[in-house]
């Protein structure tokens, strides 16, 4: 038995806090000293009435303390909006967007510290002390990356913000792109890079591959450390039989012209070897399939259940995604 | 009779409402289509947690419009706390004064709306709009204009924000002074020059003198336009009996070396023919005693019934008010 795994996981929110939950379950029976760092996407960090919101750091946070809205799939639990309905009644803020009053709490601890002038690092830590969440919770970055959805309008396209496409047209809209204006510039947080180096296997997460996952990638420094660092890295495919598990993944996909199907996906992040993402890439029984159009990229795959229907399924996808890392890595 | 006066009211919050509510009660009756407007103190103006308060003004909006908490003297009706809960159990903002919940939905309206680049004066304007409220309130400067108590502790002196000294310490800590830093520099909203300048009539709600009214007339924009403005000026003692009505101005008074008696409130305005304040001022019944003294100030003195218990008694002061600034102004 080696020393305790460093594990460092690349996460969305809803998604990427699921499987979260299952790798801290696993790593809680099999080697319960092992470090979990996750490299949060911000890309859909967003301020509203000049209140900072950061849903994928704060739907990672819930489902580790164990405060989230399970019924609902996002939020607290015990959620009520009371804040929310008199920003209505005001007409101040988005009309469609709800920010529930516990949630609030946080939006407004994390502001009230931003504005005081700690780094988004060290308010992300201090969100994390509040209770014993088994986890370092990293934003992939401390610079303000939007996430800018193009939809076609007619014979025209306009710009909006992620969160408006996402949440007040429920990604009806077709989009033609997506854009993190400023991450061609942003440098990872403080920590992200040497966890990456540091790490005895990387995690990417079954989040949506566009706009979880793709903007964590696409901070170069987070790029160059994917590329450099001696542990694997490997993926669970977020399709499962050629479907997206949850969210708008679909319409992602299609949007920047990827097949939607667990060797599509594969193909996005690409080799390793390759200047790609991936060692390896978890593929779901519905999908075994794929297997060989993967292994063709230079990605080794694996089968395995992907669906996670409770902590036990999501633990043991967990153990088959180290379990297809340390293959991988025993081969490299 | 004349035309249709326009009245202006310098007021703090929880007193000047009141007096505003009585004013707008005497104005109905009698003269409709009188226009009441208000220059309100934000000299207790903070920011909390990257938020923006306006206690004043908040206080003047919901006594206007009907929707404060008449038991507990401040807030909004049916108030919650979720959100300061939640602070709390973050460790931010301060823990001893709490954010209403419906009243942080007008910080966070506000909030946005200042983020978004609007004047001071607009977000006001805003936010009185949302119900019929029967008078315009201004904000006295669009400038940030913080209210410091420098406290005695021990053989030292320390500052503290003004919010700090009340909420928390419920005033319990001897002042020694009140500073308004940048107040020499700050200029009158718009607005509010010209509505002194038009007035038919100014009152001078019974306010804290020292943190109420005494910021207001510390703008010194505002302090020209009362000296230069052809409308009577008239306060009403905050003093009943020789001992404030409410708050803290006892304690106020004494820092600042002023008296605490409806003489010694008048003597702190002074004479307007004196580079003061006031033309008129009214005592209570309990102090007709100090009518000579207040006239020998070169202040004409009335005396009242200076108790707001109700709407009534709030409406024949505000009568009593007008009617003392009548005189004064027919004597001019």
């Amino acid at each position: 038995m080696s020393a305790s795994r460093r594990v460092v996981l690349l996460a969305g929110g809803v998604g990427g806090s699921t499987f979260a939950r299952g790798l801290r379950e696993h790593l809680r029976r099999t080697d319960p000293h092992a470090r979990i760092t996750i490299v949060a996407n911000t890309g859909d960090d967003m301020w509203l009435t000049g209140v900072r919101l950061q849903p994928d750091v704060d739907s990672l946070l819930y489902a580790l303390a164990g405060v989230n809205d399970t019924e609902r799939g996002w939020g607290r639990a015990g959620e009520s909006e009371r804040v929310s309905a008199e920003l209505r009644a005001w007409g101040a803020g988005w009309p469609w967007f709800t920010l529930g009053d516990l949630d609030l709490g946080t939006h407004l601890a994390r502001t009230g510290w931003l504005r005081e002038g700690a780094g988004v690092a060290e308010v992300v830590r201090r969100l994390c002390g509040r209770w014993p969440i088994g986890a370092e919770i990293l934003p992939m970055t401390e610079a303000e990356v939007d996430t800018i959805v193009t939809v076609r309008d007619g014979a025209d396209e306009r710009p909006m913000h992620f969160q408006e496409w996402w949440t007040r047209y429920r990604a009806s809209l077709e989009p033609v792109r997506f854009d993190n204006p400023g991450v061609a510039e942003a440098e990872p947080a403080p920590g992200v890079a040497r966890a990456i180096a540091d790490a005895d296997v990387v995690v990417v997460a079954p989040s949506n591959p566009v706009v979880s996952v793709g903007p964590i990638v696409a901070v170069p420094g987070i790029r160059v450390a994917l590329r450099e660092t001696d542990a694997p890295v490997v993926g669970v495919s977020p399709i499962i039989g050629g479907r997206a598990v949850r969210g708008m993944a679909e319409v992602c996909l299609a949007a920047i012209g990827a097949e939607c199907s667990a060797s599509g996906v594969a193909q996005l992040y690409g080799a390793r070897d390759d200047g790609g993402l991936l060692d390896a890439w978890l593929v779901a029984e519905e999908d075994a399939g794929a297997a060989p159009a993967v292994d063709a990229l230079g990605i080794r795959a694996g089968v395995a259940p992907l669906w996670m229907r409770d902590l036990e399924t999501s633990a043991a996808l967990a153990a088959a995604a180290l379990e297809l890392a340390r293959r991988g890595s025993a081969g490299r």
